[in-house]
């Protein structure tokens, strides 16, 4: 990417083993994340580019002399950042705040939406996962490397209980993954605020029991409608903007919590009053999807949820460019990048 | 109140009961709040007044005719917010948020700094102590009402836990009070952020094990390099300004929280990118105090905490103008007023 909606597809030196610990994987299935449309649409002109992509499935090609754990045929999950894995964050289950944390197609970091790349702290970062380069299961397997991982983190940290009442803020790919997390984890009402035809098809198919397509003041109405004049117990904030935070914590029951994964776009969390008067609790931030892993990669592998379904196409390294346009446009839920 | 700076104690009608429900309490002891120093600072010309204090000891001279828990001669604590015990919010303990909320001199409500008061739902409201009215822990009991209800509330919401790291941003009351609430669930370090030397003194014979008085930048430089370079696994935020509030943040570990109940004197709360990117959750709000001297009360009453050394100043009724002057000045951790 060199720039706001310029995405182009450039040969580049094959990745190598820089460091001992180091991997480098093929890449299997890449994708393109919500997260990646806000360079998208304001990044600065750049000379030299940034590569882009933080979410996939690898096969493991070369590793360095002092990687332990994942071997040359290995499938992994790559989380869409780096961690060492030995780090005190690390064994605290925070990889996202490892000390050596970097996230992929981010600040001079190779990018995923690519053949291959080269994977520092292969250890920490990569989970072996037993299955084909072409398994069925791959596209469920991917969401893993971040939305489905990210979606799970709102949820807990939104606390989501069985019978509770959940709020979904935002029906993009990590929305939908929100809502199945929500489900997942016992939630009795789950209401996801969008308003795009076909991800709402989907968030109801995942378990959303209520839609408010409303926005604002008449969405914070709407969902006390719903919720016997209180709000809901758990928002799981997957938008990022400063009336989507403003909207979460309006909608929050008294005492109860807010889970932010949307990548925030203001400098400031919105209601610092309105929040504080009504004890609500702000959280999240970059999901530790490497931790999630074990927990979600048995629903996953027997099918209980389908993360996958958030795909709606699939194309290859030439097509990429056209993909971020289609996901901008809400053509596509969710790309995904078969090399 | 008559508007900054001006105080007046003036002759008004004696309170009656008016619900059935109520019951009309004579001050033992009250005080004056650091809370109530925003609106000596800032509160717009009123010809009417406000009715000020929200923090007492009382002596029930009078019952409703359905009040079942309090009688005529009980000794009662009066939380700063009245609660009418029997609302969803009331039963999950979070009185602060029960639907008939409103808070003791405030918007219109009667305050404490008074002879006698009136207090709607009384059975949900006050709590009797088995003492005499001139018990030497009235000072104590007092801080009941508030202060070290609110200072646990921040421990509380700040998750403080056996060998954890706590800072505590503010040398005020509630901030002391959050120094022995931190002591008393278990903190290892107790840094308190602040600068007035008999405040700190009391901060440190309360259990604090470091004092950071720079501000700002200097402050989080400080904090990190007392916790190894990471921050604090818990922050109790005791002031309500945006620099307190953005220092408290800044402070933090990642994963770890921030419980904020200095009253926000802000419309957003600040470092919304970094408190996401370190995963740091933040919470509170009003505490829910009547809900916390079941746990705390039995500690005051064996003397294991003595709150009531905040006070180092009584005055009656006439020296309320002058007490909140001295609070002001810093001249007075915290009055409190024997009528």
């Amino acid at each position: 990417m060199y720039g706001a909606g310029d995405v182009r597809v450039e040969n580049v030196p094959d990745p190598a083993i820089v460091e001992p610990t180091d991997a480098v994987i093929r890449v299997v299935r890449a994708c393109i994340c919500g997260s990646d449309l806000w360079p998208y649409n304001s990044m600065a002109r750049s000379d030299t580019g940034q590569s882009t992509g933080h979410e996939a499935i690898g096969l493991v090609e070369e590793v360095g002399a002092d990687v332990r754990t994942v071997k040359r045929g290995d499938v992994v999950v790559m989380p869409f950042a780096i961690s060492d894995g030995t780090c005190e964050f690390c064994h605290e289950g925070l990889q996202t705040a490892c000390v050596h944390v970097a996230f992929f197609g981010n600040s001079g970091m190779n990018g995923a939406q690519a053949e291959a790349l080269r994977i520092p702290y292969a250890d920490g970062t990569l989970y072996p996962v037993a299955v084909g380069e072409d398994d069925a299961l791959m596209p469920s397997l991917l969401t893993l490397s971040d939305v489905m991982g990210t979606g799970h983190h709102a949820a807990v940290v939104a606390k989501v209980a069985p019978g509770k009442r959940v709020a979904v803020v935002g029906d993009g790919a990590v929305g939908l993954c929100g809502v199945i997390a929500a489900k997942r984890l016992g939630a009795e009402q789950i209401i996801v605020l969008g308003r795009h035809p076909d991800r709402i098809a989907l968030a109801r198919e995942f378990g959303a029991t209520d839609v408010v397509s409303e926005r604002g003041a008449e969405a914070v109405e709407r969902v006390k409608e719903l919720t016997g004049g209180h709000g809901v117990h758990s928002v799981l904030e997957c938008v990022g903007l400063d009336q989507a935070v403003q909207t979460a914590i309006e909608i929050t029951r008294p005492g109860r919590a807010v889970g932010r994964v949307g990548v925030p776009q203001h400098q400031a969390i919105p209601d610092a009053m309105p929040s504080f008067f009504g004890n609500i609790t702000i959280g999240g931030g970059p999901a530790p999807v490497r931790a999630y892993i074990e927990e979600l990669l048995p629903d996953v592998l027997d099918g209980h949820i389908q993360p996958g379904r958030v795909f709606d196409r699939t194309v290859g390294l030439d097509g990429v460019p056209d993909g971020y346009r289609a996901m901008n446009d809400r053509e596509s839920i969710k790309v995904m990048v078969k090399p």
